[in-house]
This record gives structure tokens, sequence and C-alpha cells, in this order.
């Protein structure tokens, strides 16, 4: 019973032949159809900006945007990356924590919707560097809020914290929006935590970022030109976890958004959605170099693992839960299922992709789908480590794969290297 | 009270200035005397191998071989940089559990001097790539072993693992040496566990290495012209820990190689060491963006962090503990110590290189060093991550500073990826 299932009808084979594994394959159609269902449900006042740093490739910038993403950017490179998908200024902005002053600039140059600050040393220097462009910045300011909302996976506020200013902190600035001449404090961002699988956490966390925002806006005299709720929206990964029900989200958000839409007219309400946007419609596809038994385990060592995909790997993670995962290509024989370790080439018993799953049984040229892998991939993993270098991206679209980020050669690795004149190595060469 | 700490005489200052920051700097009289105090102190017949794992910059490995170091390499780019590096085929080894076809062809075309085999599986293409080219292959065995030794970070042996043939599999092969008749089996290799900080340990792994080897030798009739003891050596991390007395362990250690050596007369012993040659010699150099405070809490906002040194803030590791910091240039007043948390500029609370360390008062500009970060920093790092890109490394030799990896600008970070054309994107385009 040989399986080689199919993306778009392009069989896995014929990709991991064409383009090489390990390989990350991005199917167009689940992230068109994910803009589409956004577009649909949501409230038509709240934007869509996608978090590039979920997935930074150009081409899947460029195909969320021709869905109607705008761009919410963390780097230099981010922001070239959302100018050159065609991403007009403005429909981006930048956040972090730790912006350089070529970020800034960057940002007043290009004409982007809004920096946003997250502290009063940057806002400064936001003002000096506009001072020397004579503009005024559109700059909206991050808070730290003094509240948090329990059910995300990585929670943001109530906590010391080097994002975005504390609550308290503006409270107590009653003159911040005439401070700076050359600012413009147009706006307001909250962003409340990560990986959020509850609608009621997000009604709430909306909820109470709107009231923060009115609440801020009137003591601080920040313009309320532009609302970001954040984001934070999750994908289920791992056994009992439940994809979001958009549709019952959108039913208790809408009426939120409408409400504070309607008392402000004129203001961008921005959510952010980064592993949202992506995450389903990208799969890891490594294959089989060896099957082994180790004292009673079987393991299938493939040629992918923690430095293509770190999150499936689960380091940074207290315990080892696997991602979904599925024998791409091989005899899929129903009877033959085991329990395996789907392993990688690196040196390190941690490189494990998938822990005792269940699986056919494996042999060697199997091809394994990591599913769900759109989101936090290469970008987030160490692709440096033992040197093997950034993997292949693919992205499928109306059955026709593209090739959208080269894998990595050795001579690619090597070439930003300098090796010293053997000279100056010798033990025997006297000091200067 | 103003410092500038000098690296051979060179202000840190000059250094960030000439090479930006974040930068990576390697001291290489720190890497020769590491090196020399090795050769001195342990047993003549064990060489040093370098792994490249640890740091696979090619100038290190450079100037580490014409301290008398070998290589342990892991993949086709590491093959490539030890032999650019100088270092002579028959001084090179290959380890890693999913070895590609292309690897293994290289590591037989190039001559090295032993593969270093994981798996039946392995074994087996190994007798047909040597067949293909007319050749025997000398193949080491890396053996599970079926006990453990304590008293390491990671320890390998007695659990089921991707890495090596376990031993009771070996030891029901009585024939194996005789059953490729294109590989020679010449060798046993066996990986205890990793960061080892007390001599004991290493004495004991290696002294049922020796007898092991000898008994799998006895059974299996595979060689002993080279015994391969792993290695594991680590370095002082953290509050606590304590650096290797190697003087001690040499005591103790070379009567055991002596013995094993004086076996056999012939056989190469081999000690893999990757952190222990260049973890001390490196300086992770960091830049202050902003100073803030969060309820309560000093932050220093830098331009370096996660994606740059994963190890330094901690993501893997199941408790937050600091990496040494120090301020190299800026206000040292040692009456202004106080408590910071040294953050970087990524979106996650996790960007957290030192947490709750006490400093000097932090201002923006200033230097901040990450000590012992010569080992598994960038390579092992996302450092793709928010498209920051890898960091400038430099080695400092006789008091000059050489640029031996360039920092990744946004046009390199760029240029791999390739934007599909606006009209495959459309929404609007029909299916072909």
């Amino acid at each position: 019973m040989i399986t080689d299932e199919r993306i778009q009808g392009i069989p896995a084979t014929a990709l991991a032949r064409e383009f090489g594994s390990p390989l990350y394959i991005y199917d167009g159609d689940v992230l068109a159809a994910r803009m589409r269902e956004l577009r649909t449900l949501l409230h038509s006042r709240l934007e869509v900006f996608f978090s590039l740093k979920a997935n930074p490739n150009i081409s899947v910038c460029a195909l969320l945007h021709a869905h109607g993403a705008r761009a919410e950017v963390s780097s230099l490179t981010e922001l070239r990356t959302a100018l050159r998908a065609g991403i007009a200024p403005d429909d981006i902005i930048f956040l972090g924590p730790g912006k350089s002053r070529a970020e800034l600039a960057a940002c007043l140059d290009e004409g982007i919707a809004a920096l946003v600050c997250e502290s009063f040393g940057e806002l400064a220097l936001i003002d000096e560097l506009a001072a020397e462009r004579g503009t005024r910045a559109p700059v909206a300011i991050r808070v730290n809020p003094a509240f948090s909302v329990k059910g995300s996976g990585l929670t943001m506020g109530g906590k010391p914290r080097q994002f975005g200013i504390d609550e308290v902190q503006l409270l107590a600035e009653p003159d911040l929006a005439r401070r700076y001449a050359h600012v413009r404090l147009m706006g307001l961002q909250v962003y409340m935590g990560t990986r959020i699988l509850g609608e009621d956490t997000i009604v709430e966390n909306t909820r109470r970022i709107f009231e923060l925002a009115e609440r801020l806006s009137a003591v601080t005299g920040c313009g309320l030109e532009m609302v970001d709720i954040g984001g934070g929206l999750g994908v289920a990964y791992f056994d009992g976890e439940q994809d979001l029900d958009l549709r019952s989200l959108t039913i208790r958000l809408n009426p939120l958004v409408d409400e504070f839409a309607g008392r402000h007219p004129d203001a961008r309400l921005i959510m952010e959605l980064g592993r949202y946007l992506v995450a389903t419609a990208g799969t890891y596809v490594v294959q089989v170099r060896y099957v082994k038994e180790s004292l009673g385990e079987r393991f299938a060592v493939t040629d992918g693992g923690t430095h293509h995909h770190m999150a499936a790997v689960g380091i940074g993670s207290f315990v080892k839960r696997n991602f979904p995962v599925r024998l791409l290509s091989g005899d899929a024989d129903p009877s033959g299922i085991e329990e395996w370790n789907v392993t990688g080439p690196l040196c390190t018993p941690n490189d494990t992709l998938a822990r005792k799953v269940r699986l056919p049984a494996l042999r060697r040229g199997d091809l394994i789908g990591v599913l769900r892998s759109g989101a936090y991939g290469p970008t987030a993993s160490p692709v440096h480590f033992l040197s093997h270098g950034y993997p292949a991206e693919v992205l499928v679209i109306d059955g026709r794969a593209h090739l959208v980020r080269e894998a990595d050669r050795p001579e690619d690795l090597l070439s930003r290297q300098r090796l010293v004149p053997s000279g100056a190595l010798s033990p025997l060469t006297p000091a200067p």
C-alpha cells in the first residue's frame, strides 16, 4: 500500500526530487483560504497585519498581501522584505524593544504608517531623528498593561518587561503628547500574549485594550488614529489542543470592534497575526536515511531536525510534545503501524522531531512530513548548526511549485568566512 | 571611572567601532594556550581532535590546528572547512548518525582517517560506496555502551539512542569484521556525555571505554588501529560550577592511556574536544541601546540576544542561569552597582541575556561582554530570527584583530529568497 501524498496535485516525491530534502513546502491555497476566511468573518474595520517574524519569506509575504494582509515588521530586513513584496509604506508598522538608529531612520525615510515605540529613550531618539529630517514621526506607544489576562502560551502584561512602557508610567505623563516637537503620538499598541487558543481570552484582551486605549489617550493626549490590539492567535499543535473557532470568536469580537470603531470613526484598528496566518500552510519534509533499533526502541534517522525546525523538536519547551507527523511517501500499510522515534542528523539526543509516534513501518527513502510547520520554522532555528545551512522553501500556488528560498550549499556557508593567512597563525610567529 | 577593557591591547570600543556590534571576539592567545596546556599535560599518545560543531569558523579551526589539533567533523561543510584550514585528510574523522550519501562519498574521495559509523544500515551503504570506488573504507564503529557513567550534562550510554550501535548488538556479531568486503573495520568510538566537570567521570569513562574496546574487538574482529574515547570536557559557566583541573585529570588519565597504548603500540588514541578548546576564548559583545524600568526592574535593551547566543539566553534549559557578563566599556563606578536585566531586540520576553545580574549603572552606548562564549555561539543559535542575521566574528592574534566572518547585511539575507511574479500571486488568477 504505497502512498505518495499530493500537495495541490503534486506528489511529495516529485517535490523532494526537484528541490531536494529536507524541504519546507508552503501551500498557497491554505494561505489564501486563511486570509479569505479572516476577511469574511472579521469586522471590516479590523485590518490584518502579518507579523513577518513568523515567516519572513518574501513570496509568502507577497501572497498574503495579495489577499489583503498588511505588515508588522521588527528589523531592517523585514522592512525591506515587506516593501519588496509590494506592501505600501502606509500599510507597514515597525515594532521591537531594541530598534537601532538605522532602523528608526529607515522607518522615517520610507514613511511607514507608525513606529511603535517601546521606551522613553526610544521616543527621544525618534524625536531627534525626525528633527534632523524636518518631519514629525507618526508614533504609537506600546503599552505594558498593569493587568494580564490568562489563557495564552506566554502571557504579557502585569509583569516587568523589556516591552513597551508601563501603563502606570504613561498615566503619570499628562503632557506626553506635547513633549516632543517632532513626534506625533497617534496611537497605541498592546500585545497580551502568544499562542492563544481560547476565544474568550481574545475577546477579553480586546475589550480591555480598547478600554485602556481610551483611558490612556484621555490622560496623555496620545491620539487614537491607530489602535493595535496585538494578536497572539494560536493554532493547535499538540494532543488535546483545539484550533480556534473563528466564527464563534468573531461573533463576540466584532461587536466590540463595532462599538469602538463607531466612537472613533477615523481610527485604524489593527490585529497582528503571524503564526495564525502561516502555521497550517507549511509542511517540513524530511527523508529517512537510516532505520535502526536501540535497546528496544525504533529510530528513523532522517536528514532534518533541530537545525531547521527547533519548535517541532521542542527545544525551549519543558516537555517534549510531538507536532503532527505523517508518512508522506512509503508503504502506509496500516497493519504495520509501530512506535517510532524520528530523529535528525545532529550529534545530540535532543535532535528528535517526534518521540514515540505511531507510524507505518519506515524504510530508507521514505518521506515524513511534520505538519503545521509554516510558522517559526527555519528562521527560528539554528540553521548553521553543524554547518548544515538553511533548507529550500517552496511555495505551491495554483498547482505550481515555486522555489522561494534556495537551500544553502557548502560554498554559501563558507563564503562569508575568512581564513587568516597561515603566517599569522603559526605558533612560532614572534609577537609584533 | 570610565572603563574600556582591552583584548590583547585593543580596546573593546575600538573593536566595536571597527567591526560593529553585536560581535563575537575570539582571543587567539587563549586558544593557543589551551592547546599548549593540553599538549604539555596530556599523554603524548592521545591526539586532540577538534569538534568543529563547537565553533566551525575556519580561522579558529586553522589556529587550533597550528597548535596541533586535528578535526572531528559532522557535515560536508565541516569537512570542507577542516580541509581548507589545512588539516590533512589523515587527521580528520567524520561522525554523525544521519550521514548523507554525498557526505560518505566525500569522506572516501578525500581519504580521511576514519568514517565513524553509527548503524548497520550505514555500514552497508559505506560498503556499497567503497565498492563503487574499488577501495576499502576505513571504518570505526560508534558504540552505544550498555552502561552509563554519571556526571555529565547530557549522559549518553545505557539508553535507547539514535547514536552508534548498541553494545549488545555488536556482541552478537562475531564475524562483523569479515562481512563487508569493502569495509576495513579498524576502530571504535564511544561518546559518554557532554559538559563534564568532574575529573573522576572522565577517568572512569576512559577506563571503561578502553575495556569495552578490547572486549568488542575480541568478539567482532574489529581492529584497534583507532580508539576514540570521545570527550565531553566542560567549562564552568554558572554560579557554583568549577573548571576542570587539567593537571589533576591527566595525573589519573595518563596511566590508563599509557597502559592501553603499551598493549596497542600502533593504535591511534583520540580525544574529541569542542567546547573545552574554544569556550573560554570567546566574548559576545553587545551594546546597550535603551535603558528602562518596568514595574521596579531595570532593563538594558541591547542589540544582541537569542538569535546570536541562544546558550547564554538559556533556551532549552529548565532554569535560566546567567553566563558570566561584564561591563566592557562605560562607567564602572562600583558605588553604582545595581541589579539589571540585559535583554535583546527580539519580540519575546525569553530574549534575556542576563537576568537580575549586578552591574554598574548602564547607559546607552555601553558595551557588555558575555564571557566564555566561544563555543556553540552563532552556529547554535537561530541567526535568521527576525531576519537579523549572523554577527561578525573577529579573531585576535598577536595583538591584531582579523575579521574572520562578515556580519550578514539585509541584502545577504534577501539574496537567496525569490519573489514569485505578482501575476502568479493574484487571488484573481484562474487555476491552470
